[in-house]
């Protein structure tokens, strides 16, 4: 049948199963002169392959499989080598699966740069020599660590990174703030931070370069410590804290609340990477390092988005202490779909939700499976999808729940949990939403703190930060020759017809097309029309053209100005929405290296625009940033709460459809007179 | 116990019961001089008692009943009677109930200025002479009515009446739009209007001033007539319209979508018009004008807001056809509660939700039981309210759904039916939300019709218009005296305390007081800081101001400019929040005259703020307005739909607590390692 053709089509985009990952594994081993090592521990002076998933085929290749009968795109893989040996990172193309028989550098293709081996992220080879120096540290300050931290041999301090290492390209100075070793830790700050150079691959160069402890500057450890005995310093003297970071719920909960079941079983079902759900069809992956992403999703049969995909989740930082004055976190360059874990049922999601396993390889000897990792349900909103009621002339009444199914992932990127949301309504929007919760980050409360936060608990700042999240929506309405629109009104003055003498102000529609990249790369700081739409020359029964438009949700606040050589890392995020001409070279608004080396990003979005091309008649692909300022306050403690705290885009038929498809849904329940 | 003494003392916020309407009625019957008819035909020219409603009592002295066991507040009455026989409207407070005794005229205490008889609603009684009156139009042009519309003796057209009723003070000349008598009559626009002057008390001085018939504007029926017959108009000939209008589903439903159920009962109760959620406790009324509203809302035992109430929903809609050309909608002037209808099971709220019934007066020769037109339940929202996940150091999991009751009514008002919900988080934050759905307003397509929205069926365009909502929030942060404060970012170059020469930006914290109320008027047309908040001079354990925090989720269009004079009536919709000092005499931000007599309104919301009185340590009312420009498309047939058409305002602790409230929360269900 044609859905078994398409099920079988849209594994092209399902991630590389724990076979294909061991397959490119013991090729990729067997090639000599890469030397590669996949000992967890690996040390940075050596090969360590970091990283191996799917690599995506061509858009061209798979729409012609997909639409016309085409050939079968190569199933191929992107390894990522930390080349130590060599002081470089190399990306490598590997395939065909599931017996790869070739390897190739694509680097030069992807970057148009090489990539130094500082831009690479940090592994766990390097953490396991990282950790050991800083317990180096702490013994050399035995007498300070006991009075102050409580730590000796049976206790020890958390380390949280703040990034970027530097200040500049090559870089790899990293501040080290610590954290108690409590539930919670990153809000029980202790007041100690080291600055830690470990540029060298060589771990037995790496130095301490700056401490802070309770305010105060140091610039080794001998200095600190002979100013500490001598009583020159200001101590903190080791107290029990609170644990206000416990999320021990403080009372017995007496009675659970409302669930959700499913009184008639499932309306959609999913078999590996395919989601069918009333007149939906999708199929689904999970990058390691961008996380959650759609393609290929169709409404009765009809192709609306290739991709949906969630970018890079940044956020920038302000404090007066060193470690977070720098702080910009990338976290694309981690992994935000390498945290995506386990979802616990009835809190996460609903008990009744289907749990799709999902299996990963990123610095690790081989592939993990990461059970229950994404989620998939039909949720009532609580709420009629539409409906009226009248008693004027007629006494009648329809209407219609919205249901719509919702598909999740939960990424726990250190501090922060984000939760991803792919919403997929009845009426042919499609929703992707993103909410913050887990701990905030925070630092030590010391003398000028105030200016950039609020008091959270004893002795900690809740450090004021920014959340900007990009999405990459690639839709295709009616083929991928698209032009991009916007609607708005304007009140123009008519005189009356039947009173010539006066006039009025009317609204009116005022439509526009966007020729160029640089015209639709609408700029956070400028007033943006309120209707942006993806048209295709097409039109609706009534004549008008089919879109699909785009309603941003958002709260972000400033962008960080552009005279910051860090900017340019993170220049997805000057637009509220930018649209460029498709590229497959342009698959992603970040990089895996875009956290390490800030400075010379390997991707710089607005290059993607700064050639300016036509987007008339073209593939197009529209990219959203969302967000909000967050100024941590006391109910931040224990954890940041989901409500408030988001940002999304809806994606809305306008004038695509005849009239609202869910008038032909097959959940039309409950329609009946009042 | 106090939760009774609670309990009645809540009792102030209620609605007239059935028997207190009556007794107000006949106690104003009775009073001779006052010549009152109940009778709902009540002609124009005689005086007709309109509204009965709670008239609320001052605000001092609930606040010294409940908190100080001060009086019980006298109940009392607001009576609204068009005096046809004197050419004005009167508002009268009657009192005491359960058993008047006196009355009072209370039109100048409250409005400054005398209401004039034109600035009434349009009552049944009114209407009644204007359907005869048309049936007159209708009935001399019979062959054209019977040729283009297929009007005889058994079938008519319906009548839509366009708002403002003319353009200066005293108008009362009313553009009416026909449409065919089927289901949704809205989108069946049949290309006629007619201009009727009504402003005579006496029917028989009523007069067709104009009308228009495809596109053509005609002086009076007679020469429409003869046009006609004469062959000179390009006619319209009737044919059957498709029922594009019907919410019938195009398909049987197979299978019902997910439900809510109460595993272990409610968790919420209510009794008399006062609702207990786990720590929530509030009043809740019903306002025949101004809609929902609840009252006295406290969390923990804690007051939070003295009131939180819908104050009127307005649109301004833009048309080449005359009715439209001119089109402002006031709701309130008809009324918002007056069409909560009931509330249909299943669809509306969720099958397992309480339905209260409500009583009302308004336009009706005795008082009316609205079953069912109130629902009250906790939903399950499908996600985390919070959440941690933890692998790095620990493993460790916390988390809680996020449950919360939602109070809900949805009133049809014509076309248009808008989704009120107030939403009580575990978190401690209370959301007013809107959703809009039900029928778009639409007019027959002529020429230059499309510069005013998108053709939407066969000859009907969906016109452009803006949905502007206002709110009204008097939080009452620790007691009624407070500040109004905002909180945002900004960039500040700071030096690198371990790199002297080296400096960067950083997000900074900028807080500010305002001072008066003309300074914390924050215009829909300007930036304003992201964070606003009602603020305590009370701190928390961390020395913050406790404060509640306004985040206000809003897509509005343009405001009429202030140039129109029609603008005064709607001059809340110049702020996206202002703050007044609280007055028991600026109790709404409209009124009930602000439609008919909108060149002149009783009530301007900016005169609230034209004395720039202080709002330091004051008892503060935040105004804050929400809403969408709706440029209507193909899906909004048959009905707009919720998703993505919506506003509201989150009312959000912050600094309020010393740590999220829901830690203590009695639901903290399936708290467990993953
Ligand atoms: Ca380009
Ligand atoms: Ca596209
Ligand atoms: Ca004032
Ligand atoms: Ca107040
Ligand atoms: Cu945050
Ligand atoms: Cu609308």
């Amino acid at each position: 049948s044609w859905m078994e053709v398409l099920h079988q089509g849209l594994r092209a985009f399902a991630d590389l199963t724990r076979e294909e990952y061991l397959q490119v594994q013991q090729y990729l081993l067997g090639q000599k002169d890469l030397d590669i090592s996949t000992n967890q521990i690996t040390k940075p002076s050596e090969n360590f392959l970091f990283l191996i998933e799917l690599s995506l085929p061509r858009k061209a290749d798979v729409l012609a499989y997909l639409d016309e009968k085409g050939a079968k795109p190569t199933r191929e893989a992107t390894a990522v080598v930390f080349h130590g040996k060599r002081g470089y990172v190399k990306e490598y193309v590997v395939g065909p699966l599931p017996n790869p028989t070739y390897y190739r550098d694509v680097t030069q293709e992807r970057y148009k740069t090489e990539l130094p081996i500082t831009a690479r992220t940090v592994t766990v080879g390097e953490y396991n020599l990282f950790f050991k120096f800083l317990e180096d540290v702490f013994s050399k300050l035995g007498t300070l660590m006991k009075e102050s931290f409580d730590v000796d041999l049976d206790k020890t301090l958390n380390a949280f990174e703040q990034m970027p290492r530097g200040v500049q390209s090559g870089d790899r100075n990293t501040w080290i703030s610590f954290f108690r070793d409590v539930a919670g830790m990153y809000i029980h700050p202790v007041g100690f931070e080291v600055l830690v150079n470990h540029q060298s691959l060589n771990a037995s160069d790496w130095k301490v370069e700056r401490l802070l402890y309770n305010g105060q500057y140091f610039n080794t450890i001998e200095e600190l410590q002979h100013q500490y005995d001598a009583g020159s310093v200001k101590k903190i003297v080791y107290k029990k804290s609170p644990e206000h970071g416990s999320l021990k719920p403080r009372n017995k909960p007496l009675q659970i609340g409302p669930q959700l079941f499913y009184a008639e079983g499932k309306r959609y079902s999913i078999s590996h990477n395919h989601v069918l759900y009333l007149d939906w069809s999708f199929a689904f992956g999970l990058s390691s390092l961008t996380g959650m992403r759609v393609f290929d999703v169709r409404f009765n049969g009809e192709r609306i988005l290739y991709e949906l995909s969630v970018q890079e989740a940044m956020s920038v930082y302000g404090s007066v202490t060193p470690g977070m004055i720098l702080t910009k976190f990338l976290d694309s360059s981690i992994g935000v779909g390498r945290f995506a874990h386990e979802l616990v049922r009835g809190v996460d999601c609903p008990h009744e939700a289907t749990y799709v396993d999902t299996y990963r390889y990123i610095d690790v000897p081989a592939p993990v499976r990461f059970r229950n990792s994404i989620c998939v349900f039909e949720h009532n909103t609580g709420q009629p999808l539409r409906r009226h009621f009248s008693d004027f002339f007629h006494n009648s009444y329809g209407g219609m729940v919205n249901s719509a199914l919702v598909f999740r992932t939960i990424t726990a990127i250190g501090n922060y949990d984000y939760m991803w949301d792919f919403i997929f309504y009845q009426s042919g929007s499609v929703e992707a939403k993103v909410h913050a919760t887990g701990y905030i980050s925070s630092s030590y409360l010391v003398a000028g703190s105030l200016k950039y936060g609020h008091q959270v608990a004893e002795n900690v700042l809740g450090n004021i930060h920014t959340h900007f999240i990009n999405f990459k929506v690639d839709l295709d309405v009616l083929g991928v020759n698209n032009y991009f629109q916007t609607k708005d009104m304007e009140y123009v003055n008519v005189s009356l017809p039947w009173m010539a003498d006066r006039s009025t102000l009317v609204p009116q529609l005022v439509e526009k097309q966007l020729k160029t990249e640089q015209e639709a790369a609408l700029r956070y700081d400028t007033k943006t029309p309120r209707y942006l739409h993806i048209a295709s020359n097409k039109t609706n029964r009534w004549g008008h053209q089919r879109t699909y438009r785009l309603q941003v949700f958002s709260f972000t606040g400033d962008h960080l100005p552009e005279s910051q050589p860090e900017e340019r890392a993170m220049s997805w995020a000057r637009y509220k929405v930018a649209i460029t001409k498709h590229k497959d070279l342009e698959q992603t608004s970040s990089s895996l290296y875009s956290q390490n080396n800030i400075w010379s990003p390997a991707v710089d979005f607005s290059k993607y625009i700064e050639d300016n091309e036509s987007i008339e008649d073209e593939d197009l692909v529209a990219w959203v940033t969302t967000g909000f300022l967050h100024i941590p306050h006391s109910e931040d403690i224990p954890n940041t709460v989901t409500v408030g705290n988001g940002g999304g885009v809806l994606l809305r038929p306008h004038n695509y459809f005849d009239e609202d498809p869910s008038i032909h849904s097959d959940s039309c329940d409950n329609n009946r007179m009042a």
